[in-house]
């Protein structure tokens, strides 16, 4: 499903990037209310939340932590959507507490069990890697769990057998409200790397009616977004996925990619959704909580 | 065979296009001449030319009017590569001769015969049709020419028909300067139409070390031009392609479009050939003649 | 649209075949009756006819000649589907004379103007070329011919761009009967080469109801059938196509082919149609003629 | 790397798969033995082994009752390429230790880690689950310990990323002795499904002289293979991946698929490759054992 609007989201954080990295990646809840506001302004209507445990960085699961981080990103910029992870936790049940405590509009769904590998760019070995697990178990109670928090599921797919995944969970009658709406992962080391043939079998395999976004590791976050942009798709930017704005400089903050995919948008001769058109593209339900 | 560079080529008149539909196209030498000197200061490194009988504006395949269009250019732009089309005449004959007399750095070489219809964009008839001879004795015949005159051939495409017709050509030695330097054309009514599936095809079944180009009718023009600057391709714009440099509003000139790509360019952090650049990649013999 | 019915379609004769490459190329009615006749009895349940000169063994468009076979073809086998060919003619008119005066339940509708070469296998030279001209204007009047005369066309498409010249044309109200039945034609040169992308590509642009066959120049014969076999197509075979039943060895007659289709169609664990079968699924006007 | 001989694989067990499905699924060497002669006669040149206790009929990853079935096997049919998985076993080092030990010509190498759901066909529910844990450490040491054995790998991909893991993996030098041989298992829940633009994909990404063969769950066993057939793959087939010989229809062994596949290969014009050719191909290094 085509539109002439395009839903830019900031992925203000993630798990694995670090002030070390950027220092503009967020670790606090005024930090992370600095950079939405931020990248409210340059055109992006939804933020992507990884919450973090300010003293050490890490990535967090604790509830009121995340909640901390949604009411300060809310209070500064009340027409964003806020959309939470569901990656972050040791198991399961901590993994999806947070979208039914706080019942965000969005909250991403990852659609299969996978190999995640983490690079180091200059010598192209690995320096860590870990299994993510998102066995079709999780997969139906998350999606039943954020059914009933009012709370739009985003399926991330990193993989071919991630869409294939969907489209049989997505058999069960009223675990999700049509139309489904993907995020297509490029790059991530276990996953599909980026390449035209990949973007096109994402875009014929998902249902007809449902809306996609791209983003990307590194180089591959600008590309996809091109392709993206005049397609009829949406944009992810942000720190999670690219510390850089452009090859070897680092970003100022992931408002500074918003500029510049708002650029591309407008580029591609379509524009930046009004948070109402975000909302109604995406049918979410409206407004930042009940 | 991908490039940091990008090569802009701006196709000033074509054949089928006329000052009603925008007073910007070139009919006279000095027309011509403009445009090309507005397109190589907004980044453009190549004209694709269509010479026209100056009161009529009908193409012609004239070659001392043709002659008078390329002078005119090299005398305000030097260093623009010139590139004569091989479409326009009655016979093969009076389509190449002009190729042969003049010795352009570049030609273009349509690679199979089709249907090729113009279409009133308003109720979507046909209202002119006419089939486009390109045998493969004339794609031989014109190759040879080419290949004595010095001037590298861009091998035209419109369906992939007319990549297999390359190929099977290419087989025989010495016809071809290597490496093959490919222009994709979208959205002919005859042709393919654009679509990613179809632009992968194509850039799948071009040899390895081939360059490749961009362009497309109306709307596939930019859409072709943003997925040929991130994956490493160049691009092809210009008022023969279409005539407005957004959705109803008519371009000052091919110009104005060339100032769009190369925004689109540097946006996918590639960089607009200079014309030594340029006359490198292409391998071109270098200099406006001998 | 898939069936586990498919309907095997011997093209006997073809206009580029002569008795001098295999003898079992019929030329006469009552040869064509005879090969008709076996195919039937392996398997076959349309023959696309391309009637000859009984003394030179040329292609003819003489109505009372191609009526001639199709009568003696009927007496022998009333069940046998016939489907004769528009594309053989000076002219537009005398091309589509046949199907109007002799109204055959089927007629073959070619999609594209394009290069049409004949190759020596041997030292891989073209021994002779022609343009095949089916224009827009024709495509549109042989469809309107066809529909008045109640027969079905078979859209033959030999590369994309005759996909995309079928949903253009098939876009006025009224002129096909759904749903559209293709035929995928591999290894012409001029046209596509058989390629697994190219045939997914033609699959997946067809209109999702349409019904579609598959055949090919030599080789591609088999192969594309393999495919078609497993993928829910229907198979087109016959000495038109390839003179050969295995590498190297003449084939007794295009029934040999059929017989061979058949093993594949039952190994794939689909059955052969029949007769009403295959009346049914094309949607044809039923019985031999009015 | 295409060949007109062709390998087939018989999987004679799996791990998934018991005698209450199909009693002719083998659990004691003898059977094993029986099962791979009858294997061989038929045109299979290879089996892939999952070992099971004889009593429970679990697939086991003791290294002496696998080595009984590869003893049993070599016994009877000596000339028989035997390839051992490398997917059962509660640890990784569990899971090497046959190779390591028994130094089978070949073994399987499992590409990613995925979800891995059994369906029961009757109402399309998940009836088991459990997540196949292949890290990029357990692919590298995997690897480095097969080629230390000798061992030559076949590649198990299920989806893209498993094929962009191995192109990752095999950049360590010297880690796989070249061509690689792919195996690409269709219709795995968690993984890719059958669709001709996956297995094109596969195909492409693959290096240019590297083997693969293609098998499938259940209907995907057959599909598959018709398309390998024709298009220069080799064919795996077996009990493990589909208890049946036609729709409903249980096999009467593997065996019997053997000798469907084998009519489906000289159909396609090809032959099944005697021991020594499939050892050719592979580049195996000859003969049951040092």
């Amino acid at each position: 499903m085509s539109s002439s609007k395009v839903i830019i989201t900031a992925a203000l954080s993630g798990s694995g990037t670090f002030k070390n990295q950027n220092p503009a990646i967020p670790y606090t809840p005024a930090e992370f209310a600095d950079e939405a506001a931020k990248c409210f302004k340059a055109g992006a209507r939804m933020v992507h939340i990884h919450a973090r445990d300010e003293s050490s960085g890490w990535a967090t699961s604790d509830v009121e932590k995340i909640r901390a981080v949604c009411d300060a990103i809310r209070q500064n910029t009340p027409e964003m959507i806020i959309q939470i992870t569901s990656s972050v936790g040791a198991t399961p049940e901590e993994r999806i507490a947070p979208i039914i405590a706080i019942k965000p509009e969005m909250a991403s769904l990852n659609t299969n069990t996978m190999n995640f590998g983490f690079i180091n760019r200059k010598d192209g070995q690995i320096v860590f890697e870990m299994i993510f697990t998102n066995t079709f178990a999780m997969l139906t109670e998350f999606a039943a769990a954020m059914r009933d928090a009012g709370t739009k599921p985003e399926l991330e797919v990193y993989d071919v057998g991630g869409v294939y995944n969907t489209l049989f969970v997505a058999e069960q009658e009223g675990l999700f409200v049509k139309p489904l709406h993907y995020q297509f992962v490029w790059g991530v080391l276990g996953g599909a790397w980026f390449d035209l043939a990949n973007m096109k079998r994402f875009m014929d395999l998902i249902p007809s009616d449902a809306t996609w976004s791209t983003c990307g590791v590194g180089p591959a976050q600008f590309r996809g977004a091109f392709h993206a942009a005049v397609e009829g798709g949406h944009i992810r930017c942000g720190l999670e996925d690219n510390v850089t704005i452009t090859k070897g400089v680092l970003a100022k903050g992931s408002y500074e990619q918003v500029e510049k995919m708002a650029k591309i948008v407008e580029l591609a001769e379509r524009s930046v959704a009004t948070p109402d058109e975000a909302r109604e593209i995406l049918k979410l339900k409206g407004g930042p909580e009940v």
